[in-house]
């Protein structure tokens, strides 16, 4: 049996990375990942084959993963944040369903044993960091409009304000997309108020991690860029600051039963 | 300074608990959690004091915990899965902002360094032992309503169907609350076809973990428990069965390029 692990490493920060992520690496001889990803993970990738395709090609990452564990490698296709979540773990299924449906010419793909390993996603860092933005109901959009036609995301921007969820924007901003995030500003300002609470969290946990609290009518795309996670609060976020502390939170509602 | 960390453990794999959060709990002379979650700790706990209090004393536990940290005991408040998410976290900011506010007399809380540890939530390991259901946009819903009105969950429900986002509940039933997992199937099927692939997850990552894959029209309380999380998914969510192996993927669109 060949096999196959999806492996996630979370946020950033190597004290993040869940235990049962660092061991299945170890068991491999071929990993896929960005070098990037790699620097964080350290010595349990010392030996190992690494397999690097350029930013952007995420089909052919997950092809090479296919055909290495296929011909008898155990291999790790890794992604930072949480390999599930917009991230590499969909594609191989759908390259496995093709398979099955006849429209790729891979049967050995089917004899991958396959394994995903879950890990913290950034909006969860991003939330943690600065208390607990995510306390209530919340869903996550991606911005990006390459395979999702803008219509879906735009009819997502709208039930996201009808339902009042928080809301964190992955993929929010590119080097070629760069209105989309002022455009899904002004959908939600259709719903809440003006000074929701907003978190900026670029690189978080990383080294050069910068955080920035703003409102929702301040959201604005000269602030973002790729490495940075959107959250929006829904109609009762607080934003509270203590001396020089600050925080943001979701509220459950205990405080009416107080 | 006194410190409180609000830490998670996960959805009950050891190995899917984060570094920081043994770190975290190491430094503490003061554990306030259930003794349940302790267990999956292991020996990082002992030694430590060990504050309990019954099921549903939870803001209770979150004043235990700032009173024990205010005091001078470095202390840890511990949920499982992420604590930032219908769990612990919010509850002792709301507090702190209570607190703030004058309505509670505790100005020594204010003094309480916190730190939130992040961790893997049950929707993510959920997604992960199936597949990748979470692949594309998704959200979270409790259908608890102790605390929130049954009419803000209920719109929740149709914005959820009307942005077809997948969606996991939390808290789908307890003893007291049987009927609300039902009508949020009544509810989505208005949106979404009947055969659209549900995860019913049990005790994941655990012992005794369950693991049923089942169809929206087929959902039924009878199958759910307070230990199910329960993941529905969008109108492209696929099943597929690779001989006596299944998966339930959300594509991202990438088939379309292929």
């Amino acid at each position: 049996m060949t096999k196959l692990y999806l492996i996630s490493t979370g946020p950033g920060d190597a004290d993040l990375i869940a235990p049962r992520s660092v061991k299945a690496i170890g068991e491999c001889s071929d990993l896929v990942a960005y070098g990037l990803y790699l620097d964080l993970l350290g010595s349990v990738c010392d030996g190992k084959t690494h397999h690097d395709l350029p930013l952007g090609e995420e089909i052919g990452r997950a092809r090479l993963a296919l055909d290495l564990a296929a011909s008898g490698k155990t291999t790790a296709l890794i992604s930072s944040g949480d390999i599930g979540i917009y991230a590499m773990a969909t594609l191989v299924f759908e390259l496995l369903d093709m398979q099955l449906q006849g429209k790729e010419n891979h049967p050995e793909w089917l004899d991958v044993d396959i394994e995903v390993v879950p890990g913290i996603s950034a909006m969860q860092a991003g939330s943690a960091r600065i208390g607990a933005m995510l306390g209530h109901d919340f869903c996550t959009i991606s911005l990006s409009d390459l395979l999702t036609p803008w219509q879906t995301i735009e009819k997502r921007l709208h039930s996201c304000g009808e339902g009042d969820f928080v809301v964190s924007f992955y993929n929010p901003r590119s080097k070629k997309r760069d209105w989309q995030i002022n455009t899904a500003r002004d959908i939600l300002l259709q719903y809440r108020p003006a000074n929701t609470p907003v978190l900026l969290g670029r690189q978080l946990t990383r080294e050069d991690e910068s955080i920035t609290i703003t409102t929702l009518d301040k959201l604005d795309a000269a602030d973002v860029d790729m490495f940075t996670l959107v959250s929006v609060g829904n109609s009762e976020t607080r934003h509270i600051e203590n001396g020089d502390k600050e925080w943001v939170y979701t509220p459950r509602g205990y405080s009416k039963k107080l």
